[in-house]
């Protein structure tokens, strides 16, 4: 109710407790029969025991719609299971649908409409490009806490997935203008063709990311007594998320970049790379990687050569990776280092650029406001970025995600952000 | 100089330059005849073509060895690479062990001696347990940025290698006491056998991880361009590493996680983890790790279950993920959770804990006091921890990584520790 009546915009918002009393200040109703007008949605927080009647309420009252916040459902074994059971069967008489049990809510920030049953601090509250349908808020949060500067658009925590499941949000998200992004969290699927046909959709608009928990005998284990999800084979999702064209994550970092490279990098349509890095050992990784991935390190037409040599005459020789490591200790070369990153920003020859830089505070290893130059311009091409650099620049740093220019942890990370874009555009 | 100057025992420094003048407020000796005692190292820094007179003159001086920081040899093509090797025949003659050119220096913190050609930020001056070979001092300064409370104990850049390689480094920090873990950044190996055979000796009385940059194609035209080495077939590489029992790195964060698991963790001695999570999605991806790893996720012995009960009497059913997620929004069950902890910790069937945590600050939903407090109390079993959490209170988590409870970006790789300190103890 706190984040509710914090809205931008509240929403009318009327608790009901049959105990009657106060909730932050406002009279609660002792039942649904003395609202002012009836309600579009409920939010259900009460004892597993008592939420059949209150949906039965419900749907006497025309709500179309509940979230179920309680626990102590399906993941807890086979009485809790049976009440789910019959409070789902309770609401498909009454004509309603259902999130959760067990759920942290919905967020809608375009609506700017926080359901959520835990604080929502403001600064999440900035509008961004990907939404998030998942059993557990937690990879939510973690994309939150890490990248609260990029912003989500919706996030909806099925947690039990009783009714509502992911493929009914794949269709909602596909639909939803401002969703880029769709991240998938699932832990089991009620209905696999179905969600699966509704991924094939929406990968046609946009992409979607799955992380699927409970991959192994110990991870199915877990699962079940977190959502009570039965898992199902690991083999079988894998087969699906590929014909289904939809980017798998195992891990958090791997859910974060795929977000970055799928958002906020402009599309990579060709496998060929040019690579612009304040040292030599990074861009030797950098080549590992491209090469690794299937993408190109080419030569350089020779204009852009030319026009490095022109920006930079130190350089004894210039081919991709572009080795720039003599500037470093001489701030006087930041405007050849520009010119340079604008030369290959240029040649045709080159589909997607990746920076391997430094941004060291209190020293002339500092490429941050060329970097920030070069994205205010507008990027010319793709361009991921990795730097060596102390943990609060590399934040500043990171603000350029948003921008259009996504930094990410390693080298390895930021050429990967490529070949997932790239792949992306090659979909069927 | 400035560097060695500021060192807390500072050596004495003899700067030499035949056309005399002042550096840094001390007078430069025009030759090395007129220095007031014979020098025991030189540092190099004149242009190519003068450094075979200075070696020379070092020879007759009786200096035992030299570090070279010019660069413009083997990386710069043919005409630098006879240079090079011109310079080494003469150092030969001489009796003169050289190290690099091209190289940023030494550090050994240890006998606090920064022998560095750039500048070495005092906060970074923490003897620690790790030790670096590398070609490019990129590797440790990642390190140094993101792990400066871990520390290094030395940090020997090899440059283009012309004579001290990374089997004499292996060979003397295989004897050096202070060094716990040897990392190897490798971009070409002089003599492949004598390494392997260094590294062979070595990884049974510590661990060692590398990481090889020229694996492709694409990797070995950078490496060329970089130190002028010659990167070699990669998959030569991979058999000797898996047969030397190194440990292989493909990223910094691979290098990272397997510092501090090889470093900070205490040996894991067993597959058997015991899962502890106040996320119930968190468990579920920790045990899908596990599983993946070769780890073992066992049920509990029934004393610590009913120590778990006793502790957290709310939760309804406790088995291995133990998930405790109901403890978030009530701080008054922190106690609880350090009791849950606790009883892990004795439980003789499991070798190591997992911790998925939070750590958000102004909410109830922090354990940062309660983990560290079992650090203080001196971690019964090798433990690692992933936290949801703010980038800030995480740093603080971080600390404790020195203390032997390491913390990790993400789930999978906390839980990859475990296996890799475990894999290490299986050693032949």
């Amino acid at each position: 109710m706190e984040n509710l009546l914090s809205a931008p915009q509240p929403p009318r918002v009327f608790p009901v407790n049959p105990r009657g009393g106060e909730v932050l200040g406002r009279t609660t109703y002792t039942s649904q029969d003395n609202l002012p007008e009836p309600a579009e949605l409920a939010i259900i927080a009460v004892a597993p025991v008592a939420i059949p009647g209150v949906i039965e309420d419900c749907a006497r009252h025309g709500v179309k719609a509940a979230i179920i916040t309680t626990s102590g459902f399906a993941e807890g074994g086979k009485e809790g299971r049976l009440l789910q059971d019959g409070m789902v069967a309770t609401a498909r008489r009454g004509g309603l649908r259902l999130m959760g049990p067990n759920t942290q809510g919905t967020i809608d920030l375009d609506a700017g409409l926080p359901l959520l049953s835990i604080p929502f601090l403001p600064r999440f509250r900035r509008p961004g490009l990907v939404s998030f349908v998942v059993q557990s808020a937690l990879f939510p949060w973690e994309f939150f806490l890490n990248h609260a500067h990029i912003g989500i658009s919706k996030m909806i925590d099925l947690g039990n997935m009783c009714d509502v499941d992911h493929a009914d949000c794949v269709d909602y998200l596909a639909e939803d203008s401002s969703t880029r992004v769709i991240v998938l969290h699932i832990e089991g699927v009620s209905y696999g063709r179905r969600l699966m046909e509704a991924c094939r959709r929406a990968t046609r608009r946009k992409p979607i990311i799955a992380l699927k928990a409970g991959r192994t005998a110990a991870g199915m284990r877990a699962v079940a007594s977190h959502t009570g999800s039965l898992a199902g084979r690991d083999e079988i999702y894998e087969t699906a998320f590929h014909q289904a064209e939809v980017f798998r994550a195992y891990d958090m970092d791997d859910m974060c970049d795929y977000i970055l490279a799928l958002g906020c990098l402009p599309p990579v349509k060709g496998r060929r790379v040019g690579i612009l890095t304040t040292t030599g050992a990074g861009g030797a990784v950098a080549a590992d990687a491209c090469h690794n991935l299937g993408l190109e390190v080419p030569s350089l037409a020779p204009s852009t050569i030319e026009r490095i040599r022109e920006a930079l005459p130190g350089l004894v020789s210039i081919h991709n990776p572009v080795d720039v490591w003599q500037m470093l200790d001489m701030p006087r070369l930041l405007p050849g280092y520009a010119a340079a990153l604008r030369a290959l920003g240029d040649d045709p020859g080159l589909d997607a650029l990746m920076l391997v830089t430094h941004v060291i505070p209190d020293s002339p290893f500092d490429t941050t406001d060329v970097l920030r130059e070069y994205c205010a311009a507008g990027v010319p091409k793709p361009t991921s970025v990795w730097a060596l650099g102390s943990p609060e620049r590399l934040q500043g740093l990171s603000l350029l995600s948003a921008q259009g220019l996504p930094y990410f942890p390693t080298i390895a990370r930021a050429v990967r952000a490529l070949g997932v874009s790239f792949a992306y555009q090659q979909r069927g």
